[in-house]
């Protein structure tokens, strides 16, 4: 028997072929998701796992009556860091004092699976690092996407092409609010109904204004096109500023409004962006509506591959929970290919719609035309639909693929004009 | 350290990680599958992968200079097997002598990446104990649906959850027959048209008759459902009786057709079926156009993910094999959660599609009607668009959700009438 058939030949490490003990599991966060999962490892009882300890600050609030009897449930990090459990499942989220857990356990040489995108997308390189040199593992299939299996997918499934580019809706509450506001609602009554559903917090920014979806753009770019960029490199534009007049408009070009995450590997330079944009109406990322996530990866091989389904909710990020730990009870590994450091030194080269409300009178299409062509910037086509009053009204100008940096420079000095009520709002269009 | 610990500690077999030698891998078959996993193989150099045999029939036919020079090219199956590879990448296709080949290598404890459905589907477990007793692994992510990583999104990001239902587009040639009968040809140019393309064989009866998808849907349902059925008990309807009069009436009734393999298992009974169905235009399934594949899982705790893509072809099914080589290459498990034996023993409850071709006379609707209500199944519409000669005037009766076997009966009697002058067709409806 050959060296390499001698490892290949190894059993995995699975508690049913090793007949070792169960894993014993912390859950740290006893939350709708930390729930979620206590209640997949009671009813489905999946082989190999055991709940043994619950963290939570002031846990006797939390505290069930359908955990098994043993379950230790503790206000003490450090006491269950310094247990005898296996795995941490770190559910609090936010980069402390979750990081500082996950450090300890990883550093304990315990493992971790985690939902924390922020932690990941900030810090993943390095806590990985720690798992590797301290015989631990990290596991953060939850942390994008929730229920779609995205990670597995790309880290198993798609390992043997070299994606090239991805697009994703990988924030619930923007895409509730915009395929809402496709339907004629107004951005702040969306966002009040949102709010009382429980897809919005209180203060939505980290939602509307694309920073969770960047940290969620910049974990999967890091497996999926194999690059690690800072993700304060790349800049958000919040879905604030859409009105129902731009999903009216959209409309007549075929299009809809959606939050759209993008990277792109261009010959080695990375471009990455996440915001509104107009979507075609046959796209894949058109058909996503309500809390739903989505993710499209383009293969150099294997072409497109789309995924999607509940990217949050307590059950559905619970199974990616669940389905890490039963990866690490089975012995299966990361098929782990190395990302490099690198720059978001790229532009997307697309058309772009752009809004303006103006005063009405005479020369405004000729000045804002005249503005864009200064930049070298070719005009698509320019709407202005009826029904509009004439001291507020709104008209569009879509332009042909042109560099993000030079129509910057056309709308601020466009932005100068005495008749623009307000900056216009300039939206990628995916082809 | 505890024991479980010190399991999940063991570094992963990864090439990189324990500096072995490559994975050496021999290629059974050099079509177009083959010639794309040496491709990618050529172009990406995955660390840890090595290409060292090509095995075909007339092998001179087969040999091209772009694969590295040590490539060593040969007829003889034996040798290759004897020889030192670690790993057989069988994509010859059908029973045998693929299967042959496959058990060779197994037995003489080497790994098998194959993209063989039909024996995976009818020796997938045999095959997975044989490899599991001698040491070896047995991957087949290239299976089904190509280039999805619908396998490892299964078998590693749904492992916590449990998967109650499937359906799939399974079948590339079937749905671009379908897809351009939607806008209008009929099914023999298409089919034409498909046959000079390469996306239909000379005798397209696997394709069109369902054979080919039952044996993924048999694959899907052992991993997804956990349970192992006999393909053979799953009986399949072709494709071929679809009309394009049938694409007219599904437009009114706001669905498209399209061939979809679907199981259930409900409280522990299992149904299992593929054909042609009735499925709603605003559905996924309708969204799938040309050689597109789709998958649509409903677990009990993440609801449904949908995973689609190129399905089939030579770079999409490398990518699936390349990714299984890398997962053998570093060391990756499978979560392999045990499925158990089953009978399908279920019926589908559904809505059905019924067209009939009759001789115009009076009384028909009420001689059909009053069949369907012999078997106490309730009419939800019956439909005559104009236009249509009374020698051969089609009508369709959709009804409400029945079982199968009810509505068989029903049609049974039905098809006495004089006036029929074909079997009616009897589509399923999905909602």
């Amino acid at each position: 028997m050959s060296q390499e058939n001698a490892s290949l030949s190894s059993t995995p490490f699975s508690t049913q072929a090793t007949g070792t003990r169960p894993l014993r599991i912390a859950l740290f966060g006893f939350g709708t998701v930390g729930s979620s999962v206590a209640r997949i490892l009671v009813e489905s009882r999946p082989e190999g796992l055991e709940l043994t300890h619950v963290f939570n600050r002031n846990v006797d609030r939390k505290r069930v009556e359908w955990t098994p009897t043993g379950v230790v449930w503790s206000e003490d990090a450090d006491a269950v860091l310094a247990s005898d459990v296996d795995v941490i499942v770190e559910l609090a989220g936010g980069l402390d004092p979750a990081g500082t857990w996950v450090r300890h356990a990883l550093e304990a040489g315990k493992s971790v699976v985690t939902a924390n995108k922020k932690l990941i997308a900030y810090h993943g390189v390095e806590l990985e690092r720690l798992a590797a040199a301290k015989g631990g593992h990290l596991k953060y299939g939850a942390a994008v996407a929730g229920g779609i299996p995205v990670i597995p997918g790309i880290e198993q499934g798609l390992a043997g092409d070299r994606i090239e580019r991805m697009q994703g809706i990988l924030n619930g509450t923007c895409n509730f609010i915009l395929s809402k506001m496709e339907t004629g609602a107004e951005y702040a009554n969306v966002l009040a109904t949102a709010q009382a559903k429980g897809y919005a917090e209180a203060d939505p920014t980290e939602d509307v204004g694309g920073f969770d979806a960047r940290a969620k753009l910049a974990i999967l770019m890091r497996l999926a096109l194999r690059v690690i960029v800072d993700p304060e490199e790349i800049v958000p534009q919040p879905i604030t500023a859409v009105t129902a007049v731009d999903f009216s408009y959209a409309h007549d070009l075929g299009c809809t409004i959606r939050q759209v995450a993008r990277a792109e590997d261009v010959r080695g330079t990375v471009a990455a962006t996440v915001g509104p944009m107009l979507v075609d109406k046959n796209s894949p990322l058109a058909w996503s509506r309500g809390t739903e996530n989505m993710v499209i990866l383009t293969g150099r091989y294997g072409g497109d591959v789309v995924f999607s389904g509940h990217g949050a909710g307590g059950h559905p990020t619970a199974v990616a929970v669940v389905s890490d730990l039963l990866a690490l009870a089975h012995g299966s590994r990361r098929v782990a290919i190395p990302s490099l450091p690198a720059k978001i030194g790229a532009e997307f080269e697309v058309p772009h719609y752009i809004r303006f409300f103006v005063k009405d009178r005479p020369g405004i299409v000729a000045e804002i035309t005249g503005a864009l062509a200064r930049e070298q910037i070719n005009i698509r086509a320019i709407v202005q639909k009826p029904g509009y009053p004439a001291d507020r009204l709104p008209f569009v100008v879509t332009v042909e693929p042109c560099k993000t940096s030079a129509l910057k420079r056309a709308l601020a000095s466009i932005s100068q004009m005495d008749c623009l009520l307000e900056h216009p709002l300039d939206l990628q269009m995916l082809e």
